[in-house]
């Protein structure tokens, strides 16, 4: 993958390309917690009620000033949360636990070293490994970069990934549908997986049940891309051109028919050097071939773990899934995520595997691996999230 | 708060202003489920394989086209899948099952009425209501509407949310902080915050140490938002003009103080009709009023139920977490969420209200309530999630 360097403040979301050290302590300068005077403890040792110790002000110390300032014994400097320590200073005592009287600030007890100061390096120290390769950067990383004084930093480019709507019954225009046309819809919830998993969507229309018009368009935007993705025309019809296209093109591995269910007509080839993934046309088998096979591909071109989620939680499930058929595939259910007496439930989702509504109804999808023929009500099960829905 | 009208694709993540009710049924008519023939059942009750039965193939359906066909006694259609079953036919057999010879079709086995017929209405059914007024679409609700041939929806406008970035110290140019400034990183994150709950994010700039100029910047921008967030300057000192400005010219309640660690020098006020929170300086604090005031505050807005947090999960927590002070207060400790053993952890990110790192390293936070002065290691807790980090 290519690399690009970026503002900090537009690195949120992007993926670092190697690892971040630290360039400087956080924070850099030893800080006051509190609003008072900085002091040296020395000068303080025997300071009580009964012999007060005065100190004289010498100056004040906000935040956004270097430390240019050095308290010698016998002086204190008013300072604010947030700002730097004068040089000597060791401790800040609280405002309104001394006496002002002109320059004079007189203190009643002694102080602990370090008291009310925030270390120099507390936060984050020099030459400390703050993130790996292959992180995604949330934007509270690049406010910790920034927070360094780092301006810019080196991310891989966003996977560029080419969509193919396959089908002479689609269109974009609603028009068209009240005439029995279907309206490409697939293509915009893939659009948003794409981009929430970092890639960037490149839409290649809307491709007839041709494959001709099918390999003109993967040849015209070959070098635009990293990755194919066709939706729908991935069965074994004489329609099903995706994977006509695919299997007599592919360069290498070639792949037609997945032990997932639904998503069983899903599959892959490369086209020269670059993958084409077999999404299948009814919504769920969409999703879960992109889940199972694009989303981990795209992770890889950005050096993560290929999970087939983006993150999990552990839920307890409501009712019994049987899985009648399919035993020795990975069986999907989607389910929603509930909240009930304290606890996190989650309810699946049955449906065709044409439903519309199931992804919208939905939080994330439960798996029974290969000999699983059923999970049990009250079972503790992993519900995978998607990047986003 | 107004509303607007915006395409169905341009949808997610907006927020409905009125119950969404289903238009249609979806699918609007039966449809194939298979690649195959579509059949009145009653021609093929007699059928077996000593006694086929041959029907007369008269047209193919294929997606795309209304059903503009009726299957008369003794005739049948080739059909794919997703099209729209031809009127009179009520089952589908699929094509591996028949034998064609010429326009002849030959059944052998009888057929149950709606085998492999996805019925009209499954999905959803025409006047269910499908999304309550304050639900904020996913781009898998966007998708479902679309399917209805809904092309555009009225939902609320984004929130305006006005955020000032109060302090002498701060500069946006990362050259100044080389001579001790300290950088506007805060407002980045809170930006992200707003975007993330569906809300504007306007910047209404630094504004130095001046009560005035915070006034003037405020009654400037009075017409153009529909919150204000200060960030910082909150405290009690005579440079906290966010809380001195606030104090003197709220229009209703002023609440200045919260029992929330961090975040106690939170607070709010009213410019005329319009709400001001004062979100404190120190990042932890700043995240956490934003989380206990500002997000439900937004929530409110928007006619969503006034929650502190995007959603959240229960994990072990990995140590005791000891309260020391604040007994009585809401006390908020982030933390990083971990998976072992098929389990679920969370570990406390200590450390002071300034730092940086902590939100960086953070998924979540958890809560002591009232009262609670720890909570034990191996408690199962909730982790709550801001909606972004």
């Amino acid at each position: 993958m290519e690399k690009e360097r970026v503002h900090v403040f537009e690195s949120a979301e992007r993926v670092l390309c190697e690892p971040f050290i630290a360039p400087t302590d956080l924070p850099p300068y030893d800080s006051s917690h509190m609003d008072g005077f900085a002091v040296r403890s020395a000068d303080l040792q025997t300071a009580s009620l009964h012999s007060p110790i005065s100190l004289k002000n010498i100056a004040t110390c906000t935040p956004g000033q270097p430390p240019y300032l050095r308290l010698t014994p016998g002086t204190t400097a008013r300072i604010l949360t947030g700002a730097y320590l004068p040089e000597g200073a060791d401790a800040v005592v609280p405002q309104e636990e001394v006496t002002v009287e002109g320059d004079q600030v007189i203190f009643t007890s002694p102080v602990t070293p370090y008291q009310y100061v925030d270390l120099k390096g507390f936060d984050v120290k020099r030459g400390q490994t703050l993130f790996e390769e292959g992180h995604r950067l949330k934007m509270a990383d690049a406010v910790l970069l920034a927070s360094m004084g780092v301006g810019s930093i080196e991310v891989f480019v966003k996977p560029r990934v080419g969509v193919l709507a396959v089908g002479d019954e689609l269109t974009d225009d609603f028009g068209e549908t009240r005439r029995g046309k279907v309206l490409n819809t697939h293509t915009h919830l893939v659009k948003k997986l794409v981009q929430s998993c970092g890639g960037r969507f490149i839409f290649l229309g809307i491709i007839r049940d041709d494959p001709i018009a099918l390999q003109e368009t993967v040849q015209n935007h070959y070098n635009q891309v990293h990755m194919f993705l066709s939706i729908a025309g991935s069965s074994i019809s004489e329609k099903d051109v995706s994977s006509i296209f695919t299997s007599k093109q592919s360069t290498g591995a070639f792949v037609h028919g997945l032990k997932l269910q639904p998503g069983r007509v899903g599959g892959f080839g490369f086209i020269g050097e670059k993958p084409l993934i077999l999404l299948p046309g009814l919504i769920m088998s969409t999703l879960n071939v992109f889940m199972f096979l694009a989303y981990p591909a795209i992770r890889r071109l950005l050096h993560q773990q290929p999970l087939f989620y983006h993150h999990r939680l552990k839920a307890e499930l409501t009712e019994t899934v049987r899985f009648r058929k399919y035993h020795d595939f990975v069986k999907v259910v989607w389910v929603s995520v509930k909240e009930r007496d304290d606890k996190v439930f989650c309810v699946p989702n049955y449906g065709e595997s044409s439903g519309m509504s199931i992804p919208s109804r939905s939080d994330g999808f439960i798996i029974g691996m290969p000999g699983v023929k059923e999970i049990t009500e009250g079972s503790k099960v992993w519900v995978h999230y998607p990047p986003t829905l």
